[in-house]
């Protein structure tokens, strides 16, 4: 199997992560028969859900960015995982407008659900993706430090966990689950240790 | 009549390729009057279809991109055959669409008829597009190994009959038709020989 | 004035085309309460506005992109021409919507004279752009032979007369019109004396 | 904290810049029930809504690009305030459909409000943005002189208060706010002192 450079993976990511950041606007519409200004301020929720969306869809394209700059080369099947995990962030555009039209109405639990599992999968897919990558250096630059693989380890691994317990708190608060996403998103992600080494 | 390097061919597929697998999340839209749970559940055929797109899409365009890492120039003919396998990878997020909405329901057929057509289609063209690069070392770079050529070959030669046999299982079940489309994503194109020489 | 590369122009540019051709495909759409199969046939409109307006959109980025490769430098007011230029392209989807929508049904004339204005003002704003950086070789890179400027003027000049002959023939004929611009996209424009020289 | 270069922040916010201009188009629509020539003629708010958000997005795409120049390196800060910056931009289509359905109608002044928010917003991350950056040359480039980032100074100065007049000025007339955003597009923005230097 040939093994390639990783410069075509990331143009294509950097494409697929500014696109699904740029269609979340998408979600917001005003139906007619209101007031604009009264709905422009129950919109709240399609707000909360686009920063939420926006900021997780920059972060996540930060750290994958930086995650790749210590990769050396790619094979066939780190293409074919980076593909599923762009496949999530790509879908992500539906559920934020899922959470935005129904939070605080009927099935905002299923919204939040739904919100909830797609950043579950793909913080998993994430982890395989790194883990291909990191087994015994597999795709690993030389000259990359272990510290550096280390540090990214400690980053990565609350993802599937914090996500999970976004899911459970969704059955019980809709609206608490898309705010502790929005405070992973503004509070723990930017200050992962990530870039700490 | 002027060649030129491949590079702005590239960026410009490139583009086309990440956009036209991003527009693929619009296909969804819940109606209202249901339940959400049971309409979020009742999307599979969408969820199926998107998958099935996406991954499609991310095949093709790492099967592009390797195949122009063969090609040292294009000229003006090259690059018209080029917009037009750009345009039936772009066409693809409507039959998509088509499928997710009408699969198991009234129309499936037209659907899943529409959405192999478009594959057909762009298989066909996507073989012209390569003969007419290849023959005779038209457009192949020097030094690239005629062993090379031949593994792509191999590897496009299914896509057409593939393609075709999805296309007339779409008349006796619409939804094997999908699925054998989803197989041949998942399974086939990424072991085809294209890599292996 | 500072005076700048054309990178970046380029980058921009090409971001827009690309999102522009494949913005396109949001124009189908398909109205319940009709069997599948005969709106999907009835739709030829649709195909035949989308692939036209793909195909011009792709014959514009190649013109835009080889006559950039003559330009060395850029200043503001050729950055603001631009983006003039791109408004222009970037516009299409609407009115390629409406030739969809409309053809063979009331407003037919109002959607293609829609059409063809806009590529009128395209081709207008294209020669503005092109006297601009050509004017006494105003950015022309060092070294670009006189002979391969009169050759883009050779090809550039035909583009708004012949956008206009589409405008007047939409008066009489609306279908007429859009087959023009068709026949001008798959024809005249790939054969243009641009690249000969 | 790793300090990196700026190319990759260039990408992504180059991505999301031209995906959201591109984005403008989406929000044409004509309602069925009328005439088309009828429709497309009242539909001037919405064009003078694209025209004035595409010039926009062009000319702080132009300024963004421009400042970057002078940027050597990025934080996680920076690109943290960056993402919060495209975040803005990226939302500038919701608005501008509103001005474009809302002007001359009921609603007026709430959609002339939002969109004018909407620009302060911006432009009071871009300040910070700059700031940040700036502030006792905190990520410039060696080599770049005082007065390049003076010249910036004088350049972003006037966005708050102007757009700030903007917001103001919709309470008592959405049209002339609106006008006045164009004016700024079209005149005030490309003889910015921002180049000059």
């Amino acid at each position: 199997m040939t093994e390639q450079g990783t410069s075509r993976m990331e143009a294509f990511s950097d494409g697929i992560f500014a696109i699904a950041a740029t269609l979340l606007v998408l979600e917001f519409g005003v139906s007619s028969g209101h007031k604009l200004d009264h709905e422009l301020l129950h919109l709240w929720p399609a707000y909360l859900a686009y920063v939420t969306s926006f900021v997780t869809i920059g972060i996540i394209w930060m750290n994958h960015h930086h995650t790749v700059s210590l990769i050396g080369r790619v094979d066939r099947t780190m293409l074919f995982v980076n593909n599923l995990l762009l496949l999530t962030v790509a879908f992500l555009p539906f559920p934020t407008k899922l959470v935005g039209d129904y939070l605080r109405h009927d099935g905002e639990k299923a919204a939040a659900l739904a919100y909830a599992a797609t950043l579950v999968i793909m913080a998993v897919i994430h982890q395989v993706w790194w883990r291909y990558a990191s087994r015994n250096r597999r795709l690993i630059a030389d000259g990359v430090p272990d510290s550096a693989l280390r540090a990214v380890d400690r980053a990565y691994a609350p993802g599937v966990p914090m996500y999970g317990a976004v899911f459970v708190l969704a059955f019980f608060s809709p609206l608490a689950a898309v705010a502790l996403t929005f405070a992973i998103a503004a509070f723990y992600l930017p200050s992962a240790a990530l870039f700490d080494r």
